[in-house]
């Protein structure tokens, strides 16, 4: 198999990953967080979205925070935007790139955000539109991709379409989901050629959950396949918001040692990005899954050892 | 990529994971884990080890164990034996097939058993002789296939010399061990194909450890490489005993899960499995790390979930 020298992390941690946590979290904690992992050298952050704080609460200082980090030159800065409202918001505290979502399943789009994937997609043009004239960049998401909580199967060719509205949008990144962790490795090569055979996969996201244990063995099939932007939260922040208590998106820390390991280089130091989980865990008492950040926490802990 | 129809789970938990716990677990939850295992349809089970009760406490009641589970015909019962004196145990305890294992890794072996590694394979030329001669069935490890907490790399070679010095010993099955779970699907796929080159595929097993995340993702190139046993332990039981505090032994219940999702058969009944893992978890106290576990918990707990 040959696979690419390098790959993007869009790590998404602040932004999805806070998104699933109950417990409050402070501002400060969170800046402290972006901050950290700019250090680390991600050069993709998404760090908050303007969202309505009755519908998510977590994020309502989302302005304060990104008023407060402190953005490296190159590095994206991205925010979640739902609707023109938000896209005030997000413009208003400086953002330069925007996200949009719908879904590739109408039963989870119907119960999400309550309109058909055609409808939300039609909501979002004002904002894509406003978007791209200001010179910005736009990102889409497209959820359910391997599977819905409400209807199960999703088939691949609604997965196509959906992406396709997302391109036809102007998005230059569309990050396509398995929401609900159930995604296989097959079902990855066939979701992901399905695609490669209609876009450029550069400009392809792939963003996996580990609920069911997949995460990385779908990393592979994807990158194998061409997918070289993964998309992951440090230390496996979040948790799945159809199974609580079920990890949710797979750990930066976890993607980049499989990279690296395989020779593909990311630009992401390990450690200081360990540091970076390691520090908010610390401030936020909020465990993180990451199997890495374990390994890791254990070999600082103890000499020798892997 | 073309997949087997059906694998073979080989359930380490009941020894290789209880022996990597610190903490002390009854005979009677030891006896009640095995057979809850049984009962989900594993068709092989690592029961326990006769090595020195100094060496590992945690399994001194082994004979009693070996006495008292439920052992349902077509099902292996094998135990782990060290030496002829372990042997004259298993035997007395009514074993029918003995495990010995060594490492791939020369400074592993010197550490862990204090002999090179033709020694060690010499050590066991008793125990294999009247094993065979008994009509009973030799299994062989080969832990630090992969990486070796001392050495750090092992290479290829020495891996395919260790296992035809164990199929030279009349070992039916030998298992090919990440024992330190650095292992990436690239290695596996090398490791796989110049042993395959070599044996029968049928004949090797592979012993994936989650330390670093990457257990399923090792499992899927092993199984498109030819592999169709796995090891695994219930829950993911056990721990890294060169990381304390790290992720050990992938979790049967993600292996199965994995399996099943890619259309590969292997008997396994999940919700029994998850329910022998949950039992377990309740009768010691002992946490299980499996996302699997956590997502099916969470699941039951919660209607309309994924």
């Amino acid at each position: 198999m040959s696979l690419p020298s390098r790959a993007t992390i869009y790590e998404v941690g602040p932004r999805d990953g806070l998104q699933n946590v109950s417990q409050a979290v402070s501002t400060d904690a969170k800046v402290a967080f972006v901050d950290a992992l700019t250090q680390a050298g991600l050069s993709a952050i998404e760090v908050t979205s303007f969202v309505s704080p009755k519908v998510v609460p977590q994020l309502a200082d989302g302005a304060d925070v990104m008023a407060r980090v402190r953005r490296r030159a190159g590095v994206r800065y991205p925010v979640l935007v739902p609707n023109e409202k938000g896209l005030d918001a997000a413009l208003a505290a400086g953002a330069r790139e925007m996200a949009v979502f719908t879904a590739a399943s109408e039963s989870f789009n119907k119960r999400n955000v309550n309109a058909s994937v055609a409808d939300s997609i039609d909501r979002f043009r004002p904002v894509a539109r406003r978007t791209l004239d200001a010179g910005l960049r736009l990102r889409g998401y497209v959820s359910t991709a391997f599977g819905c909580p409400f209807q199960g199967d999703v088939p691949v060719e609604d997965v196509v379409i959906v992406v396709q509205l997302l391109a036809d949008l102007g998005c230059h990144e569309i990050s396509v989901g398995d929401t609900i962790g159930v995604a296989d490795p097959a079902q990855v090569r066939r979701v992901v050629e399905a695609l490669g055979a209609r876009f450029d996969l550069a400009h392809v996201a792939l963003h996996v959950h580990d609920t069911w244990g997949r995460a990385l063995a779908n990393v592979v099939a994807g990158l194998e396949c061409g997918i070289t932007t993964f998309d992951s939260s440090a230390g496996g922040l979040g948790g799945c918001p159809f199974a609580p208590g079920a990890t949710g998106n797979v750990a930066t820390e976890d993607v980049v040692d499989l990279l690296h390991r395989m020779g593909v280089a990311t630009g992401v130091d390990l450690e200081r990005l360990v540091d970076a989980s390691l520090a908010f865990e610390a401030a936020t008492g909020i465990p993180l899954p990451s199997r890495v950040l374990a390994a890791v926490r254990a070999r600082r802990s103890r000499a020798g050892c892997a």
